[in-house]
């Protein structure tokens, strides 16, 4: 059924991308900002044939928060450690006889506890294409980063730190509001509050003492932007490095904050690369289709 | 001109409560929503008028926001160490003869810088009034809790934790925002929190936890206001206390809020004491008065 082709897509909380693939290649793709979030209840059904309308009547494998609580099915959070065959055992049944759910992926461990849904895709399609090694560590930047460790190609554990869903509540409603305004940019204020946030203070004080610079003169307010975003970053790394291995650190996603995370890492001393988020999801959803086969 | 009697407001960022002082005791009160953030620029005028209507045609002592950028009069931030003379001293004039703004009180030691108006008031009024010896630890929980230190009387350093700001930030606009709903309250799952922020990981890291904990089912929804509460006043505590003396802690306040922060410190073995914010903070528009008259 997914030999003469398919669409995936990565249906995230605020936006989803869907690609057309053909013999393995990308032969059409949209983006639109139609997430979790903006679609209704029951909705789900009609905003899956609006995709098939814009890429063709072929089978469908979705990752992301369509399998959230909410969304259109329920698909399971399977726990850790976790394999690429695994998972393609686990894919979800829709209403829909041609279109199947990725599930997501959890880890707990005492108090610890972490879910994941999308990312997944990514890792085991970057170490199936060859992007990154079966043993890895990775940091996926996003409204939710995660940190994940790969060991021989099985996820092994994770831990999200929501260093951008901070930074919007902080820039839609905060006392810092109006000076986030500006795009954070890598550079000298940016490091400086990398520096700051790896010292490990509660965020509550420092964020105050951003304020209080301002007030006082010392901080102009241009910087505020590349500072709180430093300071998130450093915190989130402070973090998520604490109990993952030495070693590279493989920076997966696209665009303006995977950079800043890729600077970050760099300044704590972290050897780092790069690589394209989609690239690695498209070569997950691949790698589960050849397995379905 | 404060002898035969004055008004004293506590005029904040999105509340005030005035009252009116006679032969040093409270003789009206009134408190409203009228904060620094919904009066219109220009609007203060007016805004005082409408206080002495309503508490008598006398003098008036106006302390925090009112005195801010944005506010009546564009108050100075007087620099620590700091004693209720300077402040008497640096009590800022309006265009009324009869109205004057106290100015509020900065820290600044390399990075660190803080700002605060209002408590300052509080402080210094708590000595006057031996609510609290002339050295001692104040812990003032409220949207931006402030740890500070006395020596001799003099207010000598301060910091600023924005919990409330925080916890208010979590509940309007995060995704744990459906279970904030409920009060938090002392117990079981507050305790919880409190042992995870004293720990002192990075909160965007913890705060995901508990979404996750109730996804996978090991966090009951009911629990989570007031596990989050913990978590951040924890968190709070261990930054507010890292560099304070050992000692009793004063939790100036009033309400809640005031009872969580006293509950928290007793968990993590400091010994603590309540001090009604109110009380002090007349206390200190009397001591700035008897100095004035």
């Amino acid at each position: 059924m997914w030999t003469d082709g398919y669409i995936t897509a990565d249906w995230g909380t605020t936006n989803r991308r869907a690609w057309r693939v053909e013999g393995g290649r990308v032969s059409a793709e949209f983006a639109d900002d139609l997430g979790f979030t903006s679609v209704s209840p029951g909705g789900f059904p009609d905003e899956v044939a609006n995709i098939r309308r814009r890429l063709g009547d072929v089978p469908l494998l979705l990752a992301g928060m369509v399998g959230a609580r909410g969304g259109w099915v329920d698909a399971p959070y399977l726990p850790c450690p976790l394999d690429l065959d695994r998972l393609v055992a686990g894919l979800v049944a829709t209403p829909d006889p041609r279109a199947f759910i990725i599930p997501g992926a959890s880890y707990q461990d005492g108090s610890r506890a972490d879910v994941m849904r999308g990312e997944e895709t990514q890792f085991f399609g970057a170490v199936a294409a060859g992007l990154c090694a079966p043993d890895a560590i990775i940091c996926h930047p996003g409204t939710h980063n995660k940190w994940a460790l790969l060991e021989g190609g099985r996820l092994t554990r994770f831990r999200t730190v929501m260093t951008g869903e901070m930074y919007n509540l902080l820039k839609n409603g905060s006392l810092l509001r109006a000076w986030l305004e500006t795009e954070a940019a890598p550079g000298e204020h940016f490091a400086a509050g990398v520096a700051q946030g790896w010292e490990g203070r509660a965020l509550t004080a420092d964020l105050f003492t951003v304020r209080a610079r301002v007030l006082l003169g010392t901080l102009p307010e241009y910087q505020v932007a590349s500072f709180v975003s430093g300071l998130l970053i450093g915190a989130d790394l402070r973090t998520g490095l604490s109990d993952l291995p030495q070693g590279e650190v493989v920076v997966m996603g696209r665009g303006a904050l995977t950079r800043l995370f890729s600077a970050a890492l760099t300044q704590v001393g972290r050897q780092n690369r790069e690589v394209d988020g989609e690239d690695a999801f498209l070569a997950g959803a691949q790698a589960i289709t050849e397995r379905l086969s």
